[in-house]
């Protein structure tokens, strides 16, 4: 039950957060020793497990998240970068290692997110998944050894609740495949085809969003030339992937230098 | 040689035109008999094998359809509407079966076909595949099976060269699609998505497209629930296949009553 | 809360059971009246919300079918052939619809659900998922429409700890192909292929099996012919989907008369 | 018409030999000043355009491969290996870049192969295809990336004419993933997967093989663990990519110090 650091987890009531509550619970290599809600939440004074329907964790969920985070040698966060760069702060306080899922950005904001960075260990993703984090690294070195006779194209289906598109992950792959070919994404990317588009111009970074069901999370990196393709696929089935990533960077963070990584890191695969 | 119905095919010069010619010389299933282009087009009066850079065919191309059609028992025809109403006429002179290929018909020229079709069979589709008209009976089918709780999107991949997204194909299986669940399609598509998109809308119809090397033509109509997903696909690998939809549809005519048909009634399945 | 018929979920205490009841609760189009186990188990006489775990459904578990089935519109009921056959006589008494999604029924064993079938609607089938039952439906359909120009192959996939290949669902989609061609499926299977195995059989059915990782089941009936492929596939993500379709049938068999039905039937698609 | 280096293409009458030829001559980057064939063969002393059916190119075949490959900057061999042995002693005396895309070679024969690759440059390739060469070094980063959490599963599709299963490219992906798991390959395959198999061996390397109408060429390196999947996949719709890899060897080789290299080379990818 205490065996690992303690991990604290915000965004406790969320889909992300119950997921990685029960993750670190179930891990054997972690312990649960904090659950953050916002002020006025339901949740807020019960034990999160209960909380969650279940049997009784002994972690009473809090509004108070320094109180939360003091006992935590990890802070596992999903969830908006407002109350990211909040937590950051605190995190950086408490030297627990911050792992920030949390998407959506903008540059002031991930500007807030580098002075806690100096204090503690921040390990930040668009995507936690190992697969993922794989998948980026190879489209950035297939990129890189192939010309623009193979256009590319980034195509992900998520299920039908999703708000925005194409998908963090779809845009983490396209900077890949634009860093591997020495080019600015913006400057390239088709987003959104529609109507009388013309041919495709060379050199350009499609890409198509896919929206149904409950789909986790799909993603294909496809390089199309004349009479070949390569498809660099990943399938994420269950979003337990993104928390067993988190976890991972939370081990993996502790005793590291203050600094601001990401999951190629946690993977050994930096700089891959 | 002489295996089977004459066929003539009309824009005997044209990319599809050459297909056409090859497709039915290749059959054993029937024999070409006449070739026709425009007037003054540079192949009249050669053997239409040698001015498509191969052996002698023993088939004059001509400017003169009527004579082109007599000894014809069907007549292929990919060249425009225009062109294809005045071929309707004649090939109705010669009670000959006529396939039509051509697309971008007005409601206005569909009208102008009519009177033809009481005089001889007039087989047309906007896709001559066979198994894409196959897909488009099936998802109509499935549409209408299954309730909201399943998402429809339709993805298409093309070649870099094509102008348009979505591919006419993909909208005809989304007419398929919307057909299927009594709605219409300019109502519920969404197309070209891009953004904040907010949770995708119930009952609403997807269309993704994808454009890379020399992908001939896939489409996948993708039915998304929780939980589970069926995918109908049809994959082009060699525009032959139109050609051969085409003779297909140009043998089944023999002997039919005249009438207005489409490739659904050729494969068997029609009000499927 | 009290939406729609009253159902009661026979097995409450198994994998499927559990998934059963939680899927009628969620549901919002029926509401759960009766949990039943075999005598001696150690949920009977507690709440069945309570013995899963969460909160309380104000059910109480029960070995007395008869007393669970009374209140009962419908009885889902995936358990064992023995206690099935009880089951089909205690729900024709209760006049409740009984959605038996149990396997392995011998010949005789099928004989003895006869009876009760002629006093209440039964629904049974192998697999009741939506999907894989239309899935099935639609391979006959495309088996039948296309000649063997089309070469027909099954692919599955499925988790790490499967113990056969290839699965009993990708069988039942092979019989439904050759059912589709007038062929007997043991004169055309390709299993096994490895070596020199030499060109394919026209006419023939191939198989081929994936294992890994955790996949719940993933099928493809492929048609393929020179220049173009027809890909019908299906992928379950949550094993929930069965429940789904066992909660659909006992919905659609409100009001039916009686009679034994399958999954076509639910989905409309009898004799399709 | 003369842009480029020229290319010299031996065996010119097989249908690889046709290809390389039309590929050469419609790349604008090379063009094409030799064609050979073995004495006595009927395309001697013809032009090699008209011999192909049609324009003629002013290259007349020759048997003389000397004579062929004194005006050439490279030239481009899908022969046998005896022939092979021979053209890369002249493709040294002539100091032509000399791409092999024959196979099948023993120790012996590749041991003849040597001394010539110390006067000018060789690039050799089972498969020449670019998309196949990468996937191969992908599967062997990938798979050494991942532990056996991740089950390795290969599938591939040909065409119903293909006489052997697994293919040779599919087997060399496996060696490849073996390869980097540090296993042997002939130890951990599983293949021909049929009946009650057990569950799946963590560790093994398992292949599937789906036969059908005319497909090229389709590669699936999967890697399937709890939740993710990831997957490599090369589609091949064009023989003519084989053609193409070569000719890119050809222009790569300009200029190098002469040597033995292959694919990954002249991707930028060797000791990837």
């Amino acid at each position: 039950m205490s065996a690992g650091p303690g991990i604290t987890v915000t965004g406790a009531s969320g889909r992300m957060g119950q997921m990685l509550i029960r993750t670190v619970a179930a891990s054997g290599r972690a312990h649960l020793v904090g659950a953050v809600e916002r002020p006025g939440h339901e949740w807020i004074g019960k034990d999160v497990g209960e909380a969650m329907g279940g049997a009784p964790m002994g972690v009473t969920v809090t509004d108070d998240a320094l109180e939360a985070f003091a006992p935590a040698q990890a802070v596992i966060d999903f969830t908006a970068p407002a109350a990211t760069i909040a937590f950051a702060k605190l995190a950086a306080q408490a030297r627990a290692v911050h792992v920030i899922g949390t998407t959506g950005f903008s540059d002031d904001e991930l500007e807030a997110l580098v002075p806690a960075a100096r204090h503690s260990v921040q390990v930040r993703a668009g995507n936690m998944s190992l697969g993922v984090n794989l998948l980026t690294m190879l489209t950035e070195k297939v990129a890189k050894a192939l010309d623009e006779d193979f256009d590319i194209e980034i195509v992900e289906a998520h299920h039908n609740q999703k708000v925005d598109a194409p998908s963090g992950t779809a845009l983490m792959l396209g900077e890949a495949a634009a860093t591997g070919r020495g080019v600015a994404l913006g400057r390239v990317a088709d987003r959104g085809r529609d109507g009388i588009t013309g041919p495709r111009e060379r050199g350009h970074i499609g890409f198509a969003a896919i929206r149904g069901g409950d789909v986790v999370g799909e993603h294909d990196v496809i390089f199309a030339a004349a009479g070949e393709r390569i498809v660099l696929r990943h399938i994420a089935t269950d979003r337990a992937v993104f928390a067993r990533g988190a976890l991972k960077a939370a081990l993996w963070g502790q005793g590291r230098a203050p600094g601001a990584y990401d999951m190629l890191d946690v993977l050994g695969l930096g700089d891959g």
